[in-house]
């Protein structure tokens, strides 16, 4: 595992959904890197098929998570286009849409990361299936259970690939010359 | 053309966008149907690559136009997949989310129509062409030019979609005996 930065405090991730939204709060003190909250946002069923009712239970109840922990950053999965299920994935837009805007209005940065990059920086295989990056979230934090539900997972993988990132640009500066450092980083 | 119904007074609609979001609010009086005010909002180019900031400003202006017009309900076309444009789908899902957070926010109930039937109500064809819709939208208000840029014309389209329904329905309440009625409103 690579330190995380010093200057890091706490990182919010978050899985969008427009039924389940998973997040997950990662906070760095000094060189360790601990979980400190991680759940679900869950659309009542009552909404039923309402979308402006779920996405405002989702921004009520993100700014509520947001106002709680205080995270400095967000991360997300960049957005990509499931071929076989189009809809989905523009109703996924959605809740993706309000919750950068949650992070906006809270004066958070958002960062996004390619799924095959968050599973490279967490599992080292950027082509991991859903339960390697279950399981790597659960070794990461010594966690007795797999997270679940895997939204949460997915949460906290993304969270994590920041983390590494800042980590290994900070570990990069002090020991790699800058030119070998740029290709390394690229 | 059909005439409102007296209950309903203002109306908005809406063409979600990235980069241009059109708007077009119609007010029903008595008889008649206007047009209020029509506009886009535009994403500041300054803002660049960054979704959330677009979202913020997306969202600002929305609810800066729905206090000072103070519409009764929304409308918006109903989500569909472009099959060749994937990505710009789902980036167009982000827009619409913020877009119905803030009509939710409000107080005020999303209504979506499919496009066909919106090009259905305003020209008579469901396979109407963009300009087509443009030109109904001009002589319907008696513009002295087709609206533009389209997503104007867009927004106006889908506002008087709900418009016309609501008349159908309440003419077709007074003249059609129940059994008919319900087979010529479904």
């Amino acid at each position: 595992m690579v330190n995380a930065p010093k200057s890091l405090t706490r990182v919010i991730g978050i899985d969008p959904g427009l039924n389940v939204t998973g997040y997950g709060i990662v906070i760095c003190r000094a060189n360790e890197v601990n979980l400190l909250e991680a759940g679900v946002i869950r659309m009542p069923r009552s909404h039923g098929e309402n979308l402006a009712e779920r996405l405002e239970s989702l921004f009520v109840e993100l700014r509520r998570v947001i106002e709680e922990f205080n995270p400095e950053a967000m991360c997300l999965e960049e957005v990509y286009s499931h071929a076989n299920y189009p809809r989905t994935a523009i109703l996924m837009g959605h809740a993706r849409g309000v919750i950068c805007l949650a992070a906006r209005l809270a004066g958070i940065p958002v960062l996004s990361f390619s799924a095959k990059r968050v599973k490279q920086s967490i599992t080292g295989n950027g082509n991991a299936s859903k339960l390697q990056v279950q399981r790597a979230v659960q070794n990461y934090f010594s966690l007795h259970r797999v997270p679940y539900p895997p939204d949460v997972a997915d949460a906290l993988a993304v969270a994590l690939c920041y983390v590494n990132r800042r980590a290994m640009k900070t570990f990069a500066k002090a020991v790699i010359p800058s030119e070998a450092r740029n290709l390394a980083l690229r």
